[in-house]
């Protein structure tokens, strides 16, 4: 394949991207983290599980626009109930009837919340969370997980441009699912202790997932628990794909501040924080807007969202299908004697090849996939949607045997 | 007026809010801003300037949605624009054309500009400019104007809730239009001064707008170019409003830097910040992402805004309205005894009454316009828009002589 000439429209795109962008696309779409070359650098249109990029391939899609695509590309639903509060007026004064309908069925949703507020990304909520933990408790210090996403404010940034030592002074990190690491983290913070968040599993970019030790989330939520920590609940990844309630309640444990994206909008643009009763003064404290924060359209999408994955039970296809999906790809891999290995929760599932440090077998097998109409991710974990149907799953596993099939020959 | 009975369903509705949102109503369109009880609490719709409440009251708007409403409410065009692109598919793994197109449209548009990026928020603009300035000085200190209102983030929200001393740690303040005092800030940075950020006037929630001294603006720019310190123009209220290549043309200065939101898209969710060559390896360098920030749909929006600013002449008739208005204001309130002070540019216009410190009259005169079908916040600027018709003020001047008459005897 000649490379330039198979991505010709995004290879121009990007040129001229270069010029008037930096680094033309940045952010975590930027091309440098895939496999620079092997993937389309613009996308065109999308539909259901699959899209189309700037030069007409298309694509099964196990990104879902990293996360938000949870119902399919342009669900009918709730595109429809979008357009048609965009048709009345979208951002305006005052909020609409729609953020009240929709903090109604947030709360109703999720056990311990008492109240919803809502933000654009998920970077608006976390931020403002622990802004919440300190204003309830006084004290100052946020234990977060080592390599855990939190966004792209200056306290969690993965990013290393413009950040101050002060950004940083009250964050303490533990490592996930060690105990003792954790206990060290609190003793460290003492009595200043004002919160712990975290992700409900691990799923750090460029390693395997790993999901919770239950006795590890017993202790900190614990630990929260009887020495007035609040407990936030990073759910922005696993919202929606794993309970409907919050993801918490998929692995067990009980937080006392949730916050959510992606998922919520289906794409439309969306994120909420859910917190129990004892913390609604300390939120009406923190100063919290933007100037589309209370935009009807987006919140009429949610509600649409909601009512769609309780009513065909997309969390249980999802389920099922990554189950399927993790199966096949076992399974081909070893009828191609290449070891792999899966992890994170089928919904959001993630495969990398064993006995590898470098990525090289992830990117080529990639590389491989989306050659063959598959967009799998090297190096951050998949997502899967309703509209991840069996023949689609049928084409994946078909490019995934000859994938593993050129990994073989390629490492050998 | 039964208040009570007038706005049932805004009643109704904030009394369902109360129990699942903090506050009921946050942000800036707290009611708490407003008058309470005299203004409606939820807006249905809107169309052009105008806008209708839950109870079905309607009322011409000055404040545009605090903004972003520039071309007035559903604009065909533009709405039709973001629909299509909509239609094939918004959040996706890929940016899109439209994110070229948009900066290649805004590079051309804003003079010192070699690149753009874009958020979905002006805090999101603002705290990755002062980021970005930290990255290519590598100093510390950032200065802003006292009062200024730059978003919600730690290092600038007017709230006080979450916020340590760290956040502002190296956040230092001067006076606007005051050279000295800027001096002295530029003095206590030294070497260490890493940004100014300003808007192009002066616009304090509860103050009369202040517009800027040539002198003033020329120091700073001076003072930022011979110390190598990064101008950073904060045009998310002001820009598209007074020069279409960003107010500092309005007023005749040069930043390094400018931040972009409102206006930009008509209500369609999407910010922007552009700067010049020097900065693009820092602006490269600072990590920057969200979710739903490479959507399609609100740049396709922004285009065909800035394709009717352009080819309409929108923001000559803005002004030539909000002088209108001004005069109209003024004469009403000369024929009534009331003296009124009228300050900001006339596409951003806003009153006082003179003599007034505690804002009684304002909130009488804003009370009897709302009651009238008039939209004028009593503490925030207005916003015009190109929806701003003769008849629209014809309508609004009449109210507003009824309402100075009632200020003139309640307060007498």
């Amino acid at each position: 394949m000649n490379k330039t000439e198979h991505f010709e429209k995004s290879l121009t795109l990007f040129e001229r991207a270069s010029k008037v962008i930096p680094c033309g696309i940045y952010g975590h779409v930027t091309p440098a983290a895939t496999v620079p070359g092997a993937f389309p650098y613009f996308a065109r249109r999308a539909e259901g599980c699959r899209y189309w990029d700037v030069d007409g391939h298309e694509y099964i899609d196990f990104l879902c626009a990293y996360g938000p695509n949870v119902l399919g590309y342009n669900h009918p639903h709730v595109e429809e109930a979008a357009a048609r509060v965009q048709r009345d007026g979208n951002c305006l004064n005052h909020p609409t009837e729609w953020s009240v309908l929709l903090a109604e069925k947030l709360t109703a949703l999720v056990d311990f919340a008492a109240w919803a507020v809502f933000g654009k990304n998920g970077s608006d909520m976390t931020t403002w969370a622990i802004q919440v933990a300190r204003e309830h408790t006084g004290r100052r210090k946020i234990l977060k997980v080592k390599g855990a996403y939190h966004g792209s404010h200056p306290w969690c940034t993965p990013g290393h441009g413009g950040i101050l030592p002060e950004d940083r002074a009250h964050i303490l990190e533990f490592s996930w699912n060690d105990p003792e690491d954790f206990t060290r983290a609190l003793q460290e913070a003492g009595e200043d202790a004002a919160g712990v968040i975290i992700s409900s599993f691990h799923h750090p970019i460029f390693g395997d997932s790993i999901l919770p030790d239950p006795a590890f989330l017993k202790l900190i939520e614990e630990s929260c628990h009887h020495r007035g920590i609040v407990f936030i609940l990073d759910d922005v990844r696993s919202g929606f794909r794993l309970h409907l309630g919050g993801s918490h309640r998929h692995f067990g444990f009980e937080p006392d501040l949730i916050c959510f994206c992606k998922a919520l909008g289906n794409g439309h643009p969306i994120s909420s924080a859910l917190g129990r009763e004892e913390l609604r003064i300390a939120a009406s404290r923190v100063f919290l807007t933007g100037s589309y924060w209370n935009s009807a359209a987006p919140m009429a999408a949610s509600l649409a969202v909601l009512e769609i994955l309780e009513k065909e039970n997309t969390l249980e296809h999802m389920r099922r299908q990554g189950e399927r999906l993790f199966e096949g790809l076992r399974s081909a891999a070893k009828k191609n004697g290449v070891k792999i290995r899966c992890s994170g929760p089928p919904a959001l599932p993630f495969i990398s090849f064993a006995d590898e440090t470098n990525f090289y077998r992830s990117q080529h097998f990639a590389a491989e996939c989306i050659l063959r109409g598959v967009f799998f991710h090297p190096h951050h974990n998949w997502f899967m949607c309703g509209a991840h149907h069996d023949r689609d799953l049928d084409h994946t596993l078909r490019a995934a045997d000859e994938a593993f099939a050129s990994v073989k020959k390629h490492f050998s």
